[in-house]
């Protein structure tokens, strides 16, 4: 996988410099430079094993698995300029090694080259596999720029309406890894019906696990509440349980929107949104989702070997810190 | 035009918020909307008079027109907070006018709408053309980059190696309006030599019109030489007749190297240049580029109208202030 994604960046020769923020930011060269700086690369990994549980070549999806590694670390590049983030997986990020203008332009690049790998898939599969790639990237981008701007949009306030909510880690979490799951099933030459049954698959993973991630940012190290600074609570996140509890209108409302919740008090807050079916509501969605995405895998009948990786996949990211 | 623009812009309905940074960078809405905020749309006008110049449908080659407005509109967009320029035709930037974090975001939103129109040609022509014409785009993408790479590299610098002239001239201007000419010879049928004369046709036209663009902004307005504050002399532009007379290493170098040049310096500053061989090299490249760009679109033999009116575009860019 690391081999096809150098392929990709190494093919732009000219500037050293240049081409050296793109490799800088995947993780292979510049300081801290390594495995540790490169992520766990599970997007291009969901693409390799959808192909394989439609019982096609996965070598076929390679181009799409470079793809949304590619993506996913475009937008991380941009991200960290819009939320003014200094260092990623430990090290200093691209805009503070070479300054917004450079990096907005390097995450440009890195963009053109997602757009240029799943292109490939022209020549890989065929060319009418080439275009429905690019299609279902480009309305993955859409998605993601919707996600962002929802995100960004509502940084000031202290609260986001329910309905803002799924759209926004939909386009953030799940839209990426639905299309991951759909590009691998198209580029290996999956029935619509297996394409539409990953693209679930992805979609309901990815919302689970935005889901749980929000449980665990308040519920997660039960040994830690009460004295907890890093508490959604306390950093004011706009995670599912707090949308949840804001539609109601109760006494945790009332607290929330009446100011910052310092440490001491997030048992207490805790405590209000639980009393108010706040958690309840998370874990049944977080299970709804869950079931959704196991449903989804199960329905397509896939290779064995292949559907049984996928769901350890899902697993482990579901299960990582409960 | 403005029709299939507006096509491709308003299929993202959810968010009005985000839909208007769109459609005000596009001219179409909000302070000071209409003509005067649009721009001349020359690039999409070039990709139909291409298409027709080959004898076809010029209506299968709309979608690579509106892609290629939309290209074009989303590299100003980035290239704004790049630049931190706070107006754009007269009116705020996306940047000043929502910052920096959601001006990022919506111009790569416009760099996802200018992928999904390209893709259309799969329809409008066929598969294969809608790939190809991705291709051509993305190429373009990367050539782009690189010329704002080197732009944005060398600001700080007082001088620019001459080898670093062409690339990002080449990048910043020529890459697009080469791609408009070739993306419309390739939607409408053009054979491959036609579609290479175009490309030829539109790179040549691209950067005959930056040079003659440095020329004028030294010598362009005779009766201004002596006192004008506006010339690239003074904002220390690094221009051809700069660039090349710095490569000289003479006494124009030396007064260059050695600190800004004031509204009172220009003239003398002016005929260093000229005496040094600046300006007559500048000219020389610039009728060469010309020329090379006529006998690109003579060679074409295409449908007289359409080359007619290609011709007239090309001398009224490149005569525009002359």
């Amino acid at each position: 996988m690391e081999a096809q994604l150098q392929k990709v960046v190494y093919t732009i020769q000219p500037y050293p410099e240049l081409l050296s923020m793109l490799t800088y930011h995947m993780g292979w060269q510049g300081e801290g430079a390594g495995p540790e700086a490169q992520g766990k690369r599970i997007r291009p990994i969901l693409v390799l094993l959808s192909a394989a549980a439609v019982g096609g070549n996965w070598r076929a999806a390679l181009p799409a698995a470079a793809s949304v590694e590619l993506l996913h670390n475009f937008s991380l590049i941009h991200d960290d300029i819009q939320d003014q983030s200094e260092v990623r997986r430990g090290r200093p990020t691209v805009w503070k090694k070479w300054g917004v203008a450079q990096a907005i332009n390097a995450g440009d690049l890195m963009f053109t080259l997602a757009q240029q790998a799943i292109l490939e898939l022209g020549t890989s599969a065929n060319p009418g596999v080439g275009l429905e790639g690019a299609r279902i990237l480009n309305h993955t981008c859409v998605a993601l720029t919707e996600g962002q701007y929802l995100d960004m949009a509502n940084e000031q306030a202290r609260s986001l309406p329910l309905s803002d909510y799924w759209p926004m880690v939909g386009g953030k979490t799940a839209a990426l890894l639905s299309a991951c799951a759909e590009l691998g099933g198209l580029a290996a030459g999956g029935s619509e019906t297996q394409r539409m049954a990953l693209r679930t698959f992805g979609w309901s993973l990815g919302l689970a696990f935005q889901v749980l991630d929000d449980w665990l940012g308040i519920w997660g190290n039960a040994d830690k509440i009460g004295k907890s600074t890093s508490s959604d609570l306390v950093t004011g996140k706009k995670t599912l349980p707090v949308v949840y509890a804001l539609a109601q209108g109760g006494a945790f409302a009332r607290r929330w929107l009446s100011g910052p919740v310092s440490a001491e008090e997030v048992g207490e807050v805790a405590a209000m949104l639980a009393a108010e079916g706040a958690e309840a509501y998370t874990l049944a969605e977080a299970e709804r989702l869950t079931r959704q995405s196991r449903e989804a895998l199960d329905s397509l009948e896939g290779e064995a070997e292949a559907c049984a990786a996928l769901r350890e996949l899902a697993d482990g990211l579901l299960q990582r810190q409960a």
